[in-house]
């Protein structure tokens, strides 16, 4: 996977960081937007999850991560794939390091407000990212009401794999659907007792796209709710994607951003790449075989040989 | 819960460990074998789960945590309640610490022997724990063919809580019966494969024994098995207090491991002690919150105020 093309020359390393592998869902948004970026992504699959520990601990290892990205691979940009990080440690990650950083939240928020009529947005994630209410604040700053739920049977259940809604494996994804059911009918009554009317559901964590088809089925079955189901991933990736653009644009953006010399459009694949094989440079703390294993189903391709990574801790 | 009380004058101080509070199960069985003891458990939270990561780690994480229970809490026994860290890191606690060290695996697999007719022997537990075939190994040594299978959206159904099968939580618990029945059908499709008859189920996690009440009304439910259960938390408080007994009669103890001045006899309750109030200190690395909201589930009362500690990383 770290093979280089001809465009590699001259584009930056995007930094990619999450505390296990889930956050290859946004470097595989990211792929679409921006192939031919060079990536290096790094799990912090020792200390995993960071959705059961306590802000102190999240943001010493979030900046830990972030350094070793920019210091030791020079990342030149780094995306925060992972809610609880974003949620809890985005200011310590932008104290530690001194590259721009983008994180899932404000994203995922702002695709919320573009999707919703009602105003009212459902929100799933992790206990730490729901106690930390990062995302109903983002949805107050735009104008939003965030109604958020903890949802942590749904990381698990990705990670066995009970996700395929296909004829040999109906039995395990019913169980998937059934508990999906169950914390959206909470998340519905939590909302109609406050009188709300939400329109818009965002999976506010980078496990939860490859359950999309699942959940999306079962609001189908609920009714005709009209939901629409936000993905903080690809909301992120486009995100990332404009701030290419814009810091590419002299008279639009903050002059201390302007750091790359190509724009986002000349990451993108032409028709004649079909063969393209993606730079990416995959590292973890822990785990390694776990990773490789599991980590295709989140990036849809295979992760290559992931780099083992001493942290301390 | 740090009360003392007068038969706590010249009692032994035991440690208990787990990487976070589920070996409260198994505090909770010696406070009923030897409810007269000084404890001190240790959740090591900040790092926990211990069952999706490697060897190397979990043995440099459980070292040190025993290393502070012995040389900074003064605990002169120490009860690993914690499967993983039994399975992969015994030999790596015994060398970091001078105190007798007691793992819950073969006391596990002992009383799996003693209830065991066939002979064969299903085993439920984490990730880690089955890959490192520890539970079998010990079954080999005991001339028993242990059949085992990981089961890790256990762990999270127990933390939610989905576990009561009362009216108002039917079908919370409904789904928790639908995943043991997933698990235990591969697992006895496993037996069947190798044409083993297996009549005992060892529950190999010290979240388990919370699901002991559906996981038999599964058993009963899938036709008559005759399949015993056996929880590895009750076999490792039996033999804890057995050990002492031992310990203080020299005809049949060894001399190094001779350090107490009372056997398990003198720790136990009698009738006039109907108020009593357990002697047990709680620490953990993190997520002090979550212990004391959800230690109470595991330990069957209160758990008191739970003391922060720092063990780097």
């Amino acid at each position: 996977m770290s093979k280089t093309n001809k465009k590699n020359i001259g584009v930056p390393t995007i930094g990619v960081f999450d505390s296990g592998f889930g956050g290859l869902t946004v470097l595989r948004a990211l792929l679409k937007q921006m192939p031919h970026a060079r990536y290096a992504f790094l799990g912090d699959t020792a200390r995993l999850p960071y959705g059961s520990k306590s802000r102190r601990t999240i943001a010493k290892y979030a900046a830990e991560s972030a350094q070793f990205l920019v210091h030791e691979q020079g990342t030149e940009y780094l995306v925060i794939a992972c809610n609880t990080a974003s949620a809890l440690a985005l200011d310590a990650i932008q104290e530690a390091v001194p590259v721009p950083v983008l994180g899932v939240i404000e994203p995922g928020a702002q695709a919320a407000r573009a999707a919703s009529k009602t105003g009212d947005v459902l929100v799933i994630a992790t206990d730490a990212t729901v106690q930390s209410h990062a995302y109903s604040n983002a949805c107050r700053v735009l104008g939003l009401h965030g109604i958020e739920r903890a949802c942590p049977l749904l990381v698990p259940l990705v990670e066995e794999g009970w996700i395929a809604d296909s004829p040999g494996h109906s039995v395990t994804a019913e169980v998937t659907s059934q508990v999906i059911r169950i914390y959206l009918d909470q998340l519905q009554a939590d909302a109609k007792a406050e009188n709300l009317h939400p329109d818009t559901l965002v999976l506010g964590c980078t496990h939860y796209p490859l359950l999309r088809p699942l959940i999306e089925k079962v609001l189908i079955q609920s009714g005709p709710s009209g939901i629409r189901v936000i993905d903080s991933a690809e909301a992120t990736a486009a995100e990332a994607a404009r701030l290419f653009t814009l810091q590419n644009n002299p008279q639009r953006c903050h002059p201390e951003r302007s750091r790359f010399s190509g724009g986002a459009k000349d990451l993108l694949l032409t028709e004649a790449e079909s063969d393209f094989i993606p730079n990416i440079r995959c590292f973890a703390t822990d785990s390694v075989e776990k990773f490789e294993r599991l980590g295709s189903r989140f990036l849809g391709c295979p992760t290559g040989p992931v780099e083992l990574v001493d942290l301390g801790g």
